[in-house]
């Protein structure tokens, strides 16, 4: 049996991640940086992106939630994983994997390993990218698996959560599957449940797309709308499209 | 005599791109990668940006078309010329070169020589870049000279073909001459001449300017109407525009 | 007493920056740089960003001005810095720094350290970032203090500006207090009184945020009008909005 979120659960987690503005610290690729960052300050959450070896562990450790998402990784960046990991483990902070073009790239599978060693990793991708990682993210790993598409895919725990929201212009505007993967973050920030989390947070994001999609004139007013209507979201919008 | 093309063919061209969706694999500048990437995938292409020297040549590989791009070049993105270089002629993939600032650099002049190298490069600049790559881009080096402004001019085997569209706009967002790139690479991915390509990805991307100018009231909004008509066009906006 | 400007004065300078042109050198946060010269071009600023340690003091060396930001620092840029702070020296090239994050990161403020040690800097950063820099930027060091949130300030040579223009959703869009460091610097290479500068950017920057929010739905459509606003203000609509 698949389960969803009502309005008022998905507007209550929106609520504390406005209420608690929780930073969430984005090693993240130079395409997907700028829209990742407004999308997080656009439902209330705070973005930090360091990655220079001196100083990503001091800068993530205060962070509510860290995003380690591999396009355009760099030499730096790979450096900086290790120690996004370390900071996570040690303080208890819940991480978000997105392997962003994995079946690529031996590097990015290489990377990807060694980030899903941490316990409870949730990782967010399309299915192409899942596939690649299959063997990595079985139920036997604990690892909260979070597949995008028409119908998002939310799996881990023995349970499985499906969100039927978004607009086919989501995949014709850069970064918007990687700005999903910080929104999860945001969210797993205030809400302890990982699939509850990470339900919330496409769920909103899937009807923010709606309305959008209800506003534009093409992806170029589509990526704008978005942005907007994530923050003008509340608990009677998200009810009237949750039905 | 100046060539030009009519609707139908540019209509032709775009209809390829989005019916065959090819890769286009950008090592670009940090600041026109999101612009870039919103173009491409506008015009039904799928952009890559990888430059890790572990990983540019595996994810490069399998493009359709190459850019390099020398605006903001870093010591990585340095060590990848050479590896997207050798790719591109082991595979016969086609490369384009904009040679940003190319100016005010004698580290990017020597990148360039070095992209330049390769048979049947097509180089797009604005004269200024151009100009300073005289000498290294003439009719003997079998260069494919795209030079944009108020009319773009592209040269090369003999013939030259003229572009009389755009708005002064397009001068004023940033990125749009290194996207102007990204999309004569998309149409030369499914268009073997590469004049011919160029010609079209200019013709299009100069009448989307036209009808987003018609639309927007400054900068700001012009380049949101700029990607909504890339991504609307069809062979009778264009025909109604190039007369 | 607190000093403000005037909509003529205000309406000079920025007059002077069109006819101009400066060209603002900006070592800046890969976050931020699009929609940074964005902002510049807006207000007929020319934006360069090369960061390459083999490049970066050739192509600043011919700027009106240099912005040096901490933000993404990774270690090429912070190579990068005293290539700066040695051309900004020996040219007389004005410098902008913004602390970002500052307070979050011991290799931050050492960075910061080194480059307030160039007599005649500008620094631009939050209240929290200025705290942290407090006692590196005091009166005794001759460096022009600007803290900017709901009223600006701006402080040095003994003298204070104000500024209290603006709207809340500044603070909601990434980047938008990076490329207010990037306007101050604009203004300053066509203006040798730095505090006049610093407010003269301010205040443009403020009353087109005010016109921006008349006109936005929400925080995405805000920093398209903002843009816009930017580059359309003129001294009637500054006169209009300073009263």
């Amino acid at each position: 049996m698949n389960h969803s979120l009502d309005g008022a659960r998905v507007a209550a987690i929106l609520a504390a991640v406005g209420r608690l503005r929780p930073r969430v610290h984005c090693l993240t690729n130079t395409v997907a940086q700028n829209i990742t960052a407004n999308m997080l300050l656009a439902c209330g959450a705070v973005p930090s992106m360091a990655s220079h070896p001196g100083e990503v562990g001091a800068v993530a450790a205060g962070a509510g939630a860290i995003l380690i998402n591999l396009g355009t990784i760099s030499p730096e960046g790979e450096r900086a994983i290790p120690a996004l990991v370390a900071v996570a483990r040690e303080r208890g902070i819940p991480l978000v994997l997105d392997p962003v073009f994995v079946e690529l790239s031996p590097l990015r599978l290489r990377l990807a390993e060694a980030v899903l060693g941490l316990p409870g990793v949730t990782v967010r991708g399309n299915a192409t990218e899942m596939a690649a990682l299959a063997g990595l993210v079985g139920e036997a790993q604990g690892v909260l698996r979070v597949t995008t598409g028409k119908i998002d895919r939310i799996e881990g725990e023995g349970r499985m959560f499906a969100v039927a929201h978004g607009h086919e212009w989501m995949t014709k505007v850069t970064g918007l599957g990687c700005a999903a993967s910080a929104l999860v973050a945001a969210c797993r920030a205030v809400e302890p449940d990982a699939a509850v989390a990470a339900a919330a947070a496409l769920t909103a994001y899937g009807i923010a797309g709606e309305i959008a999609a209800g506003q534009a004139a093409g992806p170029g007013s589509f990526a704008m709308h978005l942005i907007d209507a994530l923050a003008g979201l509340n608990e009677a919008a998200l009810t009237a499209r949750i039905g």
